[in-house]
């Protein structure tokens, strides 16, 4: 018996003869060998006498942390053995020769070839000369000359490849070009130079630098803008195997080698790649909640788990939500040298098909129609920032850029965005690529609130442009502070500029709803609140009657459990009071929520989100008020005990104690610490309530500094329970 | 014994519940009805009494071809039982009621549905009512009312979704809304609207609108710019199941319904969906030379074969090279509405990696390195045109916009391409969306000679700044003649805005080599010759020597079969010879080239390159030249009797005469003709040498007009016999 399938050709797998007239360089794998001997004529009989021309004994790269090259380069804190330099900034290798080296008659370059059919014009294939009056794109000269050895010196050209470079010394003799063998040891990686004012990723500040580019420890805003939580995050950009990741990223993309010097389109593919929409990328987005088949997005602490994995499997990872995206990219961009930082969007705009409005529909009396009103208002997202300049744009759009990994599903087939100047989102330049009216619309939509008459048209009774894109928050450079940077994306509310900024969006075809709605005199808002978990709390609507008559309200409260993309799962509160005021006065209406109402019903990240409108009896204006409020999780307790010296064992402790009335079950434990503590995970079958868990792990630190062991708690029940200890190793 | 398997749930394929809040509108496809009846309250016991108030009785969408609508909306060419209108212009129908309408009593409405999920504010679900004092989107009004009919005006609003619709009539009772059953043969189909100022896809030239939008008969240019060759194609807009052809496109792209307005969008989702990469799209590019799984892309005589195929099988279509991409695109341009023409760029640059040059590297004496040289200039590209208006961009760059439909496997992972505006393109703003440097580049690139030396680095020693983008060419309206619209694209060749518009390129980030590279006083240059396949020909070199001295050249002539995107093949011609030239005296240099020396190794469109290369040995200087020769194959011979007569019968004879030394294998055979003519295609297994095919077929000419019977002939020896008959159909 046979099992044997001959599977059928694919006519859709076709060869692309006829197509291209050699293999692409897309890859940064070796390909073909350049030949030890290349002759220049046919050669006469017998071996070449090559013993009386120059000859190569040993090449030492200076690849060591503490040697001149990673440190003057910023690259020392790779685990990584091989020379890793940045471009446009020299680095020295020796070279020692069989004797002196004599510059008038001797003639040797060294050779940097990257990826398949290497050719000089792609900048694939680069010679590097010693002599000032022959020099290609990358400059060499003789550092110094002592003995057998020289010391040269190379820098590579601002805009050469970023990759992984072969490497050889050439010489040439009367009757051809002698190489040294390939010795994968001297390879070198060339990354992209943030401290070079040639670059296009310079960045002129040591702090931002030292933050966007070499911090591990990260921080990722979440929650509510009036209520702002915090995860840690071990971006590990220098962990071991992380830079060949980043480069597998790009392979995987079939990304053209002769692109790879332009860290725009480096930043548009890796932005496509960090998603597996389409092209095999790293992540899985998921945001049903069920998370049975891999790790939900909550209980990752690092990046270097997800692309560890993914190079294992080189399969797409299961799961990831926007912070997810955001962080693995994050530490995409700062392992191959691009000025990177993840920045939060506190009610980010989704979902609303690239025009400017966001719509809440009422019915007649001022009810909300959750049937009918679909878009939905992320509680906040997490995307990236990047920093280079736009030569490719008119002048005063360079500096940070948008550039966002997670899939946005219905936005018109887009799995990639930007990078996006962020510069001309504050000034609705938004006909500048990439994606410009996509990002305008996340930080600028309106909320517009229509009400649906009985023949089924839909009129504007209030138009909110405050709401979306309240706050956009990152970290600050090395201190942990916030940094607000909302006025980087727009101009304050109802200032002039502002205006200006929206009708020049317009113009550019953005549509949006005219603001000519009248205001009404009676107001009503929902101040923020701090919730535990668990608890039963009060929600108060506050009313202001600016008349001078009585008003009467009815006012419908709903409270619904909201993903934190702002869609619904369940209501939970609803409540019709009908408020009377007092002419000029205020007016307090409590609603009381209680825990039994709200718990069997959370999803993800605890979000409650609050609507209250009505319409004023004597006037017929609607008023609105929304509030999202986040759930406060209780804590891990981390603790970290031994003495704090790099190579001496450590020991953290992580605690959590079961405070609920019910069973936690399939427990996921992580926890990890930059530059301390490789990622480790326990899973624990059941947590019993008013029970607790200890566990406790050892740790040898493997480098002086600052940093944190932070860990999480995870489970279908509750979601993103994190703690973390600070921890100062000294060397 | 159990075949059973039960398939693992992939952890990649996860739900969008938490992420979306209903489903995504993105399909023409009925979902779940609207309601016959929509109550507002509670109703009191029992039917409500619906009798008393109006009903409607009969419904006349006025749909036929001879009626009003179809001919003002220049839409009764479809060949489509449905209603078929274009937005921004009124269409009329006829309401019959139980009673005359009383307006100042009666309520009712006509409402148009488009895909799931119908809400006003997404323009998926819109009521029009008969009255000025209430008006939707799209405007209604009563046109006449006599006895129980009504005759209703209705508008689409200009910038209302392109689909098709479901269509009710509402009447609103004290009880609830009461709307007419669901009823397939009243659906109507709103298209853009070229004749109408309103929409954005306005093209103010009735000429132009006849041939861009209404024209099914199609001649697409190929060949060389000295010596262009035709193809005549059939589009077939207007067939039977096309324009559900077109819908199924957008659908199977899941577009959202809500972008379908948009011909920026609409157009740029096509572009992506025309070809199969990443997609499922429409047609499979191959340019191996093997198509034994499909159809050769030079056997199509036009889109409604690929069509219909497609739809057929859900499937991409096998195979497709530029212009059958470009022809299938144009189909869907002019079916949707869209004023759409394909053009044709005589040398097109390609695979350059976007920069603005195409490197040719010459050894130290002067001769082509085939090794070295990867780029490819093909001898054209077609792509097409689409006019629009871009309110995205600041003003002027509306009209005719760049988009293309063939993958360009090289070019950062740009499986899509446009709309870009060609008046950007002109003035060198290449920094607007979409993709403006690659089509910049396409016809804008330099072609650079680099020498190569021992050691491996390269300068460069000629550019040639007018080979690429040579002459773009398209059908001129109506008449058959060719219409060169080269300066749309570029300013004459070195004139101050020509030499302005690169530099505003090279500010917005295009590098390119400097031109600043001695001329020298010796010239080489190839006149064009009209060649037909197996003949011998001599290749004349003409050179003229502008200086007072004798000079003495080393050439190298190398002759190439190469595929229409200069991938070469095989080098069947190989000449060294010295030419001495006397002073201020010209010379030609004649190089016999033999039919036996090519014919075994032709390749498709059978394209000889010839390269003209060498050094002044005076001076050092290099000089190049380089010519394609298309070889013409001979004529299928279509001949059309009988009385050309709608619904009369007809015959056509295809005649093909094989002058061949040898057999034609496994030879297909198609024809077909607009309006007159479904295809047909025939497969002759040998056609020996010496011999003759005929081929009869009968026809009924469906409608009046000038139209052609046009028909190839294909085999892996032989492709692209085309030949053509006139008919010119009286009603």
């Amino acid at each position: 018996m046979s099992n044997q399938e001959t599977p059928a050709a694919s006519p859709r797998q076709v060869s692309h003869r006829g197509r291209s007239a050699g293999p692409a360089a897309n890859s940064n794998k070796d390909a073909e060998e350049v030949p030890e001997f290349e002759p220049f004529m046919l050669l006469p009989r017998g071996p070449p006498p090559l013993h009386e021309f120059l000859d190569i004994w040993d090449l030492d790269m200076l690849k060591q942390p503490h040697e001149v090259n990673k440190q003057r380069h910023h690259t020392h804190l790779y685990a990584n053995n091989l020379l890793i330099v940045r471009r446009a900034q020299e680095f020295e290798i020796k070279i020692t020769f069989n004797r002196p080296y004599k510059p008038e008659e001797d003639k040797f370059a060294v050779e940097f070839v990257i990826g398949a059919s290497p050719q000089y014009n792609k900048g694939t294939y680069i010679p590097v000369f010693p002599k000032e009056e022959q020099q290609s794109t990358w400059r060499g000269r003789v550092v110094d000359s002592t003995e057998n050895v020289v010391t040269m010196g190379i820098t590579a050209s601002p805009d050469c490849i970023v990759g992984k470079y072969r490497f050889y010394v050439a010489v040439v003799t009367p009757y051809g070009i002698r190489r040294t063998r390939r010795d994968p040891a001297n390879d070198i990686y060339v990354l992209f130079n943030p401290w070079s004012p040639a670059d296009t990723v310079f960045l002129d500040d040591e702090e931002e630098r030292e933050e966007c580019v070499l911090n591990e420890l990260g921080i990722i805003y979440h929650g509510a803008y009036d209520d702002v939580s915090e995860r840690a995050w071990n971006y590990g950009q220098f962990e071991y195997g992380i830079l060949d990741a980043c480069l597998l990223i790009l392979d995987n993309a079939a990304m053209p080698l002769t692109n790879r010097g332009d860290p725009i389109k480096v930043t548009r593919v890796a932005s496509a790649m960090l998603n597996s929409k389409d092209d095999e990328g790293v992540l899985v987005g998921n945001w049903s909640g069920d998370y049975t088949y891999g790790v939900a997005p909550t209980s990752w602490t690092g990046s270097v788990e997800i692309l560890m994995t993914y190079v294992g499997s080189r399969e797409p990872v299961c799961y990831a939500q926007c912070w997810v995206f955001a962080a693995v990219f994050n530490t995409f961009l700062r392992c191959v040298g691009i000025p990177g930082r993840v920045v939060t969007n506190f009610f980010s705009a989704h979902d609303n098909d690239g025009n400017l409005k966001m719509d809440i529909i009422l019915d007649e009396n001022g009810r909300i129609d959750r049937n009918r009103t679909k878009d939905s208002i992320w509680n906040y997202h997490c995307w990236n920032e990047c920093f280079m300049s736009r030569p490719d744009l008119p002048q005063g759009f360079g500096g940070w850029q948008v550039v966002d990994a997670t899939p946005q599903e219905t936005s018109d087939g887009m799995y990639r965005c930007g990078p996006a100047s962020v510069a001309a989102i504050k000034h609705g330049q938004i006909c500048y690529p990439f994606d410009g009216p996509f990002v305008f619309a996340e930080v600028n939509s309106d909320v517009v609130f229509y009400q649906r008459n009985k023949e089924g048209s839909l009129h504007p009774v209030k138009v909110n442009p405050s709401h979306v894109g309240r706050m956009v928050l990152t970290k600050a450079p090395l201190g942990e502070g916030r940094r607000d940077i909302t006025d980087q994306y727009k101009f304050p509310e109802d200032s002039a500029e502002e205006r200006r900024v929206l009708e020049k969006a317009e113009e550019l075809g953005c549509h949006r709803q005219k603001r000519s709605v009248s205001e009404g005199d009676v107001d009503v808002s929902i101040p923020a609140k701090e919730v535990r978990v668990g608890e039963d709390f009060e929600l108060v609507l506050e009313f202001r009657n600016r008349s001078g008559q009585r008003r009467t309200v009815d006012v419908y409260v709903s409270g619904t459990v909201v993903y934190y993309t702002g869609v619904p799962s369940a209501e939970v509160v609803f409540k019709t009071p009908t408020v009377k005021l007092e002419p000029h006065k205020d007016f307090k209406e409590v609603i009381n929520v209680r825990s039994q109402d709200y718990m069997s019903k959370l999803v993800e990240q605890g979000n409650l989100h609050f609507i209250a409108t009505g319409k004023v009896k004597e006037t017929g204006q609607i008023i609105t008020a929304m509030k999202t409020i986040t759930m406060h999780n209780p804590k891990l307790r981390v603790q970290v005990s031994g003495q704090p010296k790099v190579n001496e064992e450590m020991w953290v402790s992580v605690e959590f104690f079961n405070s609920f009335k019910f069973s936690l079950e399939n427990v996921n434990v992580r926890m990890e610490g930059p530059g301390v503590m490789p990622y480790k995970s326990k899973q624990y079958s059941v947590i019993a309530p008013s029970t607790s868990i200890t566990w406790t792990e050892t740790f040898t630190p493997r480098r002086a500094g600052y940093t944190k062991v932070m860990a999480s708690l995870d489970c279908a029940a509750i979601r993103q329970v994190y703690g973390e200890a600070d921890v100062n190793i000294v060397p």
